[in-house]
């Protein structure tokens, strides 16, 4: 609470309007995202009030928007949906007991310091991931966007309901791809802002549609009763189902933590400020436990309102905390109009939010740059589609690991010689090089670990094999960060083989780190057969002279 | 089969020698491992025939001796034991049925090239595992050796019996590490291979003994009827079960495989060859499938009787072929001596073994060569000793690797300077370097991949805040041999806010196969604020240029 002892009051208009602002996108994204999670709208808007306050006092983010958030809550409805059925009792309590567990694991994850833990999570897999799940986000929302009563023949679809969505769809694509280049000439942040704030013109526009044309008499579905006042705190007892919760909590835990990470670090890089990673945890489980304990459920960081919120002129979480108490009051004032909000012109905001998620840059930048992270990515969107949402993210991480596995195990090997004129050594096969002809000097471009070690001596020993002249192995060590117990016992034995042989081992560019560790084991004490040099050059000098002498 | 196309007679009489020698070895050890797996004797003979002709047609090393070996056998009693009681028909029908899966699991890696899964087993692995593995032999034995009826009360000790045991150790233990010595003087293949018979020698004695003495009319247990003939072909049809015994089989496969490579491995550099690493897949295969079929169980090529072979003279698969036929004619003539072997002798036979295979040299070496690979060695032990011979490997495997990504996921990054007078840079916190005023020039000591990419960036914008005065950031790639796509985004975004800091940076000393994927990148494209130069020497040159200019 750094922020509020060094208040100052030039601060205070930005965070009022900012607050302003984002409670205006808030109203109905919390209960857009709450109908994703499966939940009476209101429980969005419940989650948007105490959470802020919980992350103002434990998070490090001055800009972060904390509440609901469409991929959190597709996530909820998955989790919990496989337990009770939608709009059941039960239903709402587990997913309370959700957020609780999700809240306790970030809590805890940032008191035992595990932020690091994100570091498993890669780009590709976190973007086959979102593009994946706002798929599944849109063609959910599909039928009450188009009204569908049941089913999906064409004979289901209830016209005025769709209309009612469709005009209300092709307002949010215009308000989102036609208005900003015309805002831009204008410049300043109403370009970054006033599109944002589409959802909320959309929506209370097609309420008064609604009630000006009796639509929902003809059977536009409508959010219907929100009950006035503040939720009551307190936390439910049950404990069933507990278990069948750990993994999906553990697993939204990590998104929420994800989400709300790169929201709050690109942000702090503009701000010139740095985020504590274990903070965040602790934040995020403060207000995901704030929200168990106030009727919310799941929330996160929201890269798009924190975006706004900075844009706006946020400077302390005093703006969230402005947005969580106008929320307040729109629940305490008489607020029937709220209940008159059409849903197909809900499904339609959430529908357009959730399709510019879909992140096709990602994966032709990462085509561009590595076809395996490209497969990751497009694997991963899969797995989401076709197995499931926690699933499908589970899947990426495997994969993405066992490719690293699989490269590390697989390393570039080169046979090095010296530019000529300089004391540079390149690989032979892309510089035109200077070599001894009695010495081989190879670079091994990896760390030399188990999972290596055979596929490196292998092809160490075809190289010796084909070249039955040489009589020094140079190993340029330049890329070697780490060589472990596996490698070294190997690579003792390669000594060894190479005296019987007749034939001298030398090791040269040792990085420090390694040199440490090898010079604890025998290899480096009488056994080595060769020398080691700090240099390639050097080695390559005295190899050169021994050959002259 | 291209050493039967090639045999030469010269080769005969190495071939001759070193079959009768391994045959003495290999009817003590078989039926020994045979009661390791809880299986009657003659079980471990019939997987002395059949299999030792199968891997001589697929098998790829020249003098592997395949047969039963105890750490398999432990796992087919462990695996087994928790489907069957042994002693009855169904424990039989299933070790078989184990073997044909493992065989088939062996055949089908080879087919598809599988053999650089081995890699997945670090050393301290194996050896923690090997050791945990004769512990639990060694103790299993005791019972036995010492003639136990029930219970480990010292009532129950059978006195006739212990003193046959303890004999019989002791005797086995003078062999082991007495006579080798002794032997040295005469030097030759003598002392390699005297020590190694010794078993037979023994368990000879011990049966003469039992005779004689009328030991077994006192309540000695020995092995009992061993069937005359040879065992009949064929398949049991029963596929109860298949599904709970297919991952022990997969297991064992890697341990059957694991073993015999690293035998095959060591022998074939001793004779200047190279072992295809699929055809001894391959040859495994066949051989357990040969072995299933044939009344046995799980074969593997043993590295104690491998060495045997290849001391005594064997030159090619026809040593091992002659040993196979030596047992199917002991096996066919009259051989009521066999049943008279005290079990006590045969428990001694493999406690002498199996306490030799207890690696504590690689333990020593781990440890002092890197503590986190001693731990998991101990691990792995402690997971075989308390969790059980399956669970304790595949624990050492996930302990490997979460620690090779727990070690990624920590990079070394070392400021650098130049060496006074020369082209080379190395840790300003290792040697005395020249640095430039408003330069930074960071060697980073790994890949730059997912796991580690925040890490990375966190620790580079934690120097370049502690140093305001630094224009130029040079990141010295040397160490680098791959960037994936999360950390190019990563460098794209650094890139970014150098920019906006009015800072540049620079790329040194880039891997080919690195800027092979670079160049098809945005990053060096036109969006870099700084150079890529060749080397750091040339970074350093052109920026103290600069500063001069």
């Amino acid at each position: 609470m750094l922020w509020l002892k060094n208040y100052r009051k030039e601060l205070l208009a930005g965070d009022i309007g900012a607050g302003i602002i984002v409670a205006l996108m808030l109203v109905p994204q919390g209960m857009a995202y709450a109908l994703v999670a499966g939940l009476p709208p209101v429980t969005g808007l419940y989650a948007s009030l105490l959470p802020a306050v919980a992350y103002a006092i434990f998070g490090s983010s001055m800009v972060q928007s904390v509440g609901p958030m469409a991929i959190t809550s597709l996530m909820v409805a998955t989790a919990i949906g496989a337990l009770a059925p939608s709009g059941t009792a039960l239903y709402l309590v587990l997913s309370q007991q959700l957020a609780l567990l999700a809240g306790l694991v970030l809590f805890l994850c940032g008191v035992l310091r595990l932020g690091f833990l994100s570091n498993f999570f890669s780009r590709p897999v976190m973007s086959g991931f979102t593009s994946g799940a706002a798929i599944v986000i849109a063609v959910g929302q599909m039928k009450p966007l188009l009204g569908f009563s049941q089913g999906w023949s064409v004979a289901a679809i209830h016209v005025p309901g769709a209309v009612v969505g469709v005009v209300s769809l092709v307002l949010l694509v215009l308000a989102r791809y036609a208005l900003p280049p015309l805002l831009k000439a204008r410049g300043g942040w109403v370009a970054d802002i006033l599109p944002k704030l589409a959802p909320i013109v959309v929506v209370v526009g097609a309420t008064v549609a609604v009630s000006a044309m009796g639509l929902d008499a003809m059977g536009v579905q409508t959010v219907g009763q929100i009950p006035a006042g503040l939720p009551t705190i307190g936390l439910s007892p049950s404990t069933e189902h507990w278990r069948s919760l750990l993994l999906p909590a553990l697993v939204i835990g990590f998104m929420v933590f994800l989400a709300s990470q790169s929201a709050a670090q690109s942000l702090a890089q503009k701000r010139n400020e740095r985020i504590n990673t274990n903070r965040e945890l602790l934040g995020l489980g403060a207000a995901n436990i704030a929200s168990a304990a106030t009727g919310g459920f799941v929330v996160t960081g929201s890269i798009s309102r924190s975006a706004v919120n900075y844009a706006a002129g946020a400077n302390t979480p005093l703006a969230s905390l402005f947005s969580a108490g106008l929320i307040a009051i729109a629940l305490c004032v008489p607020n029937g109009w709220l209940s008159l909000i059409p849903l197909p012109a809900m499904a339609a905001t959430i529908v357009v939010a959730v399709v510019s998620m879909i992140d096709l840059t990602t994966l032709s930048e990462s085509w561009r740059h590595d076809r395996s992270d490209a497969a990751t990515l497009v694997a991963t969107t899969a797995g989401v589609l076709v197995l499931g949402v926690e699933e499908g993210v589970l899947m990426g991480v495997v994969l993405s690991f066992a490719s690293l596995i699989w490269r590390s195990s697989n390393p570039h090997i080169a046979i090095v010689g010296r530019l000529p004129g300089t004391e540079h050594f390149r690989n032979q096969a892309r510089y035109t090089v200077e070599t001894l002809p009695h010495v081989l000097m190879l670079r091994i471009d990896s760390d030399l670990v188990f999972n290596n070690t055979d596929g490196v001596v292998d092809r160490i020993e075809r190289e010796l094999l084909a070249r039955p002249d040489i009589s020094h192995l140079v190993l340029v060590l330049s890329a070697v960060n780490m060589v472990d117990t596996t490698a070294l016992l190997a690579l003792n034995e390669l000594n060894k083989n190479l005296r019987d042989q007749k034939r001298c081992l030398h090791l040269c560019e040792i990085k420090g780190p390694v040199m440490d560790r090898l010079k604890r084991s025998r290899l480096l004490g009488a056994d080595l057969t060769g020398q080691v040099f700090l240099s390639a050059a050097q080695a390559y000098e005295h190899l050169s002279g021994e050959a002259t002498a």
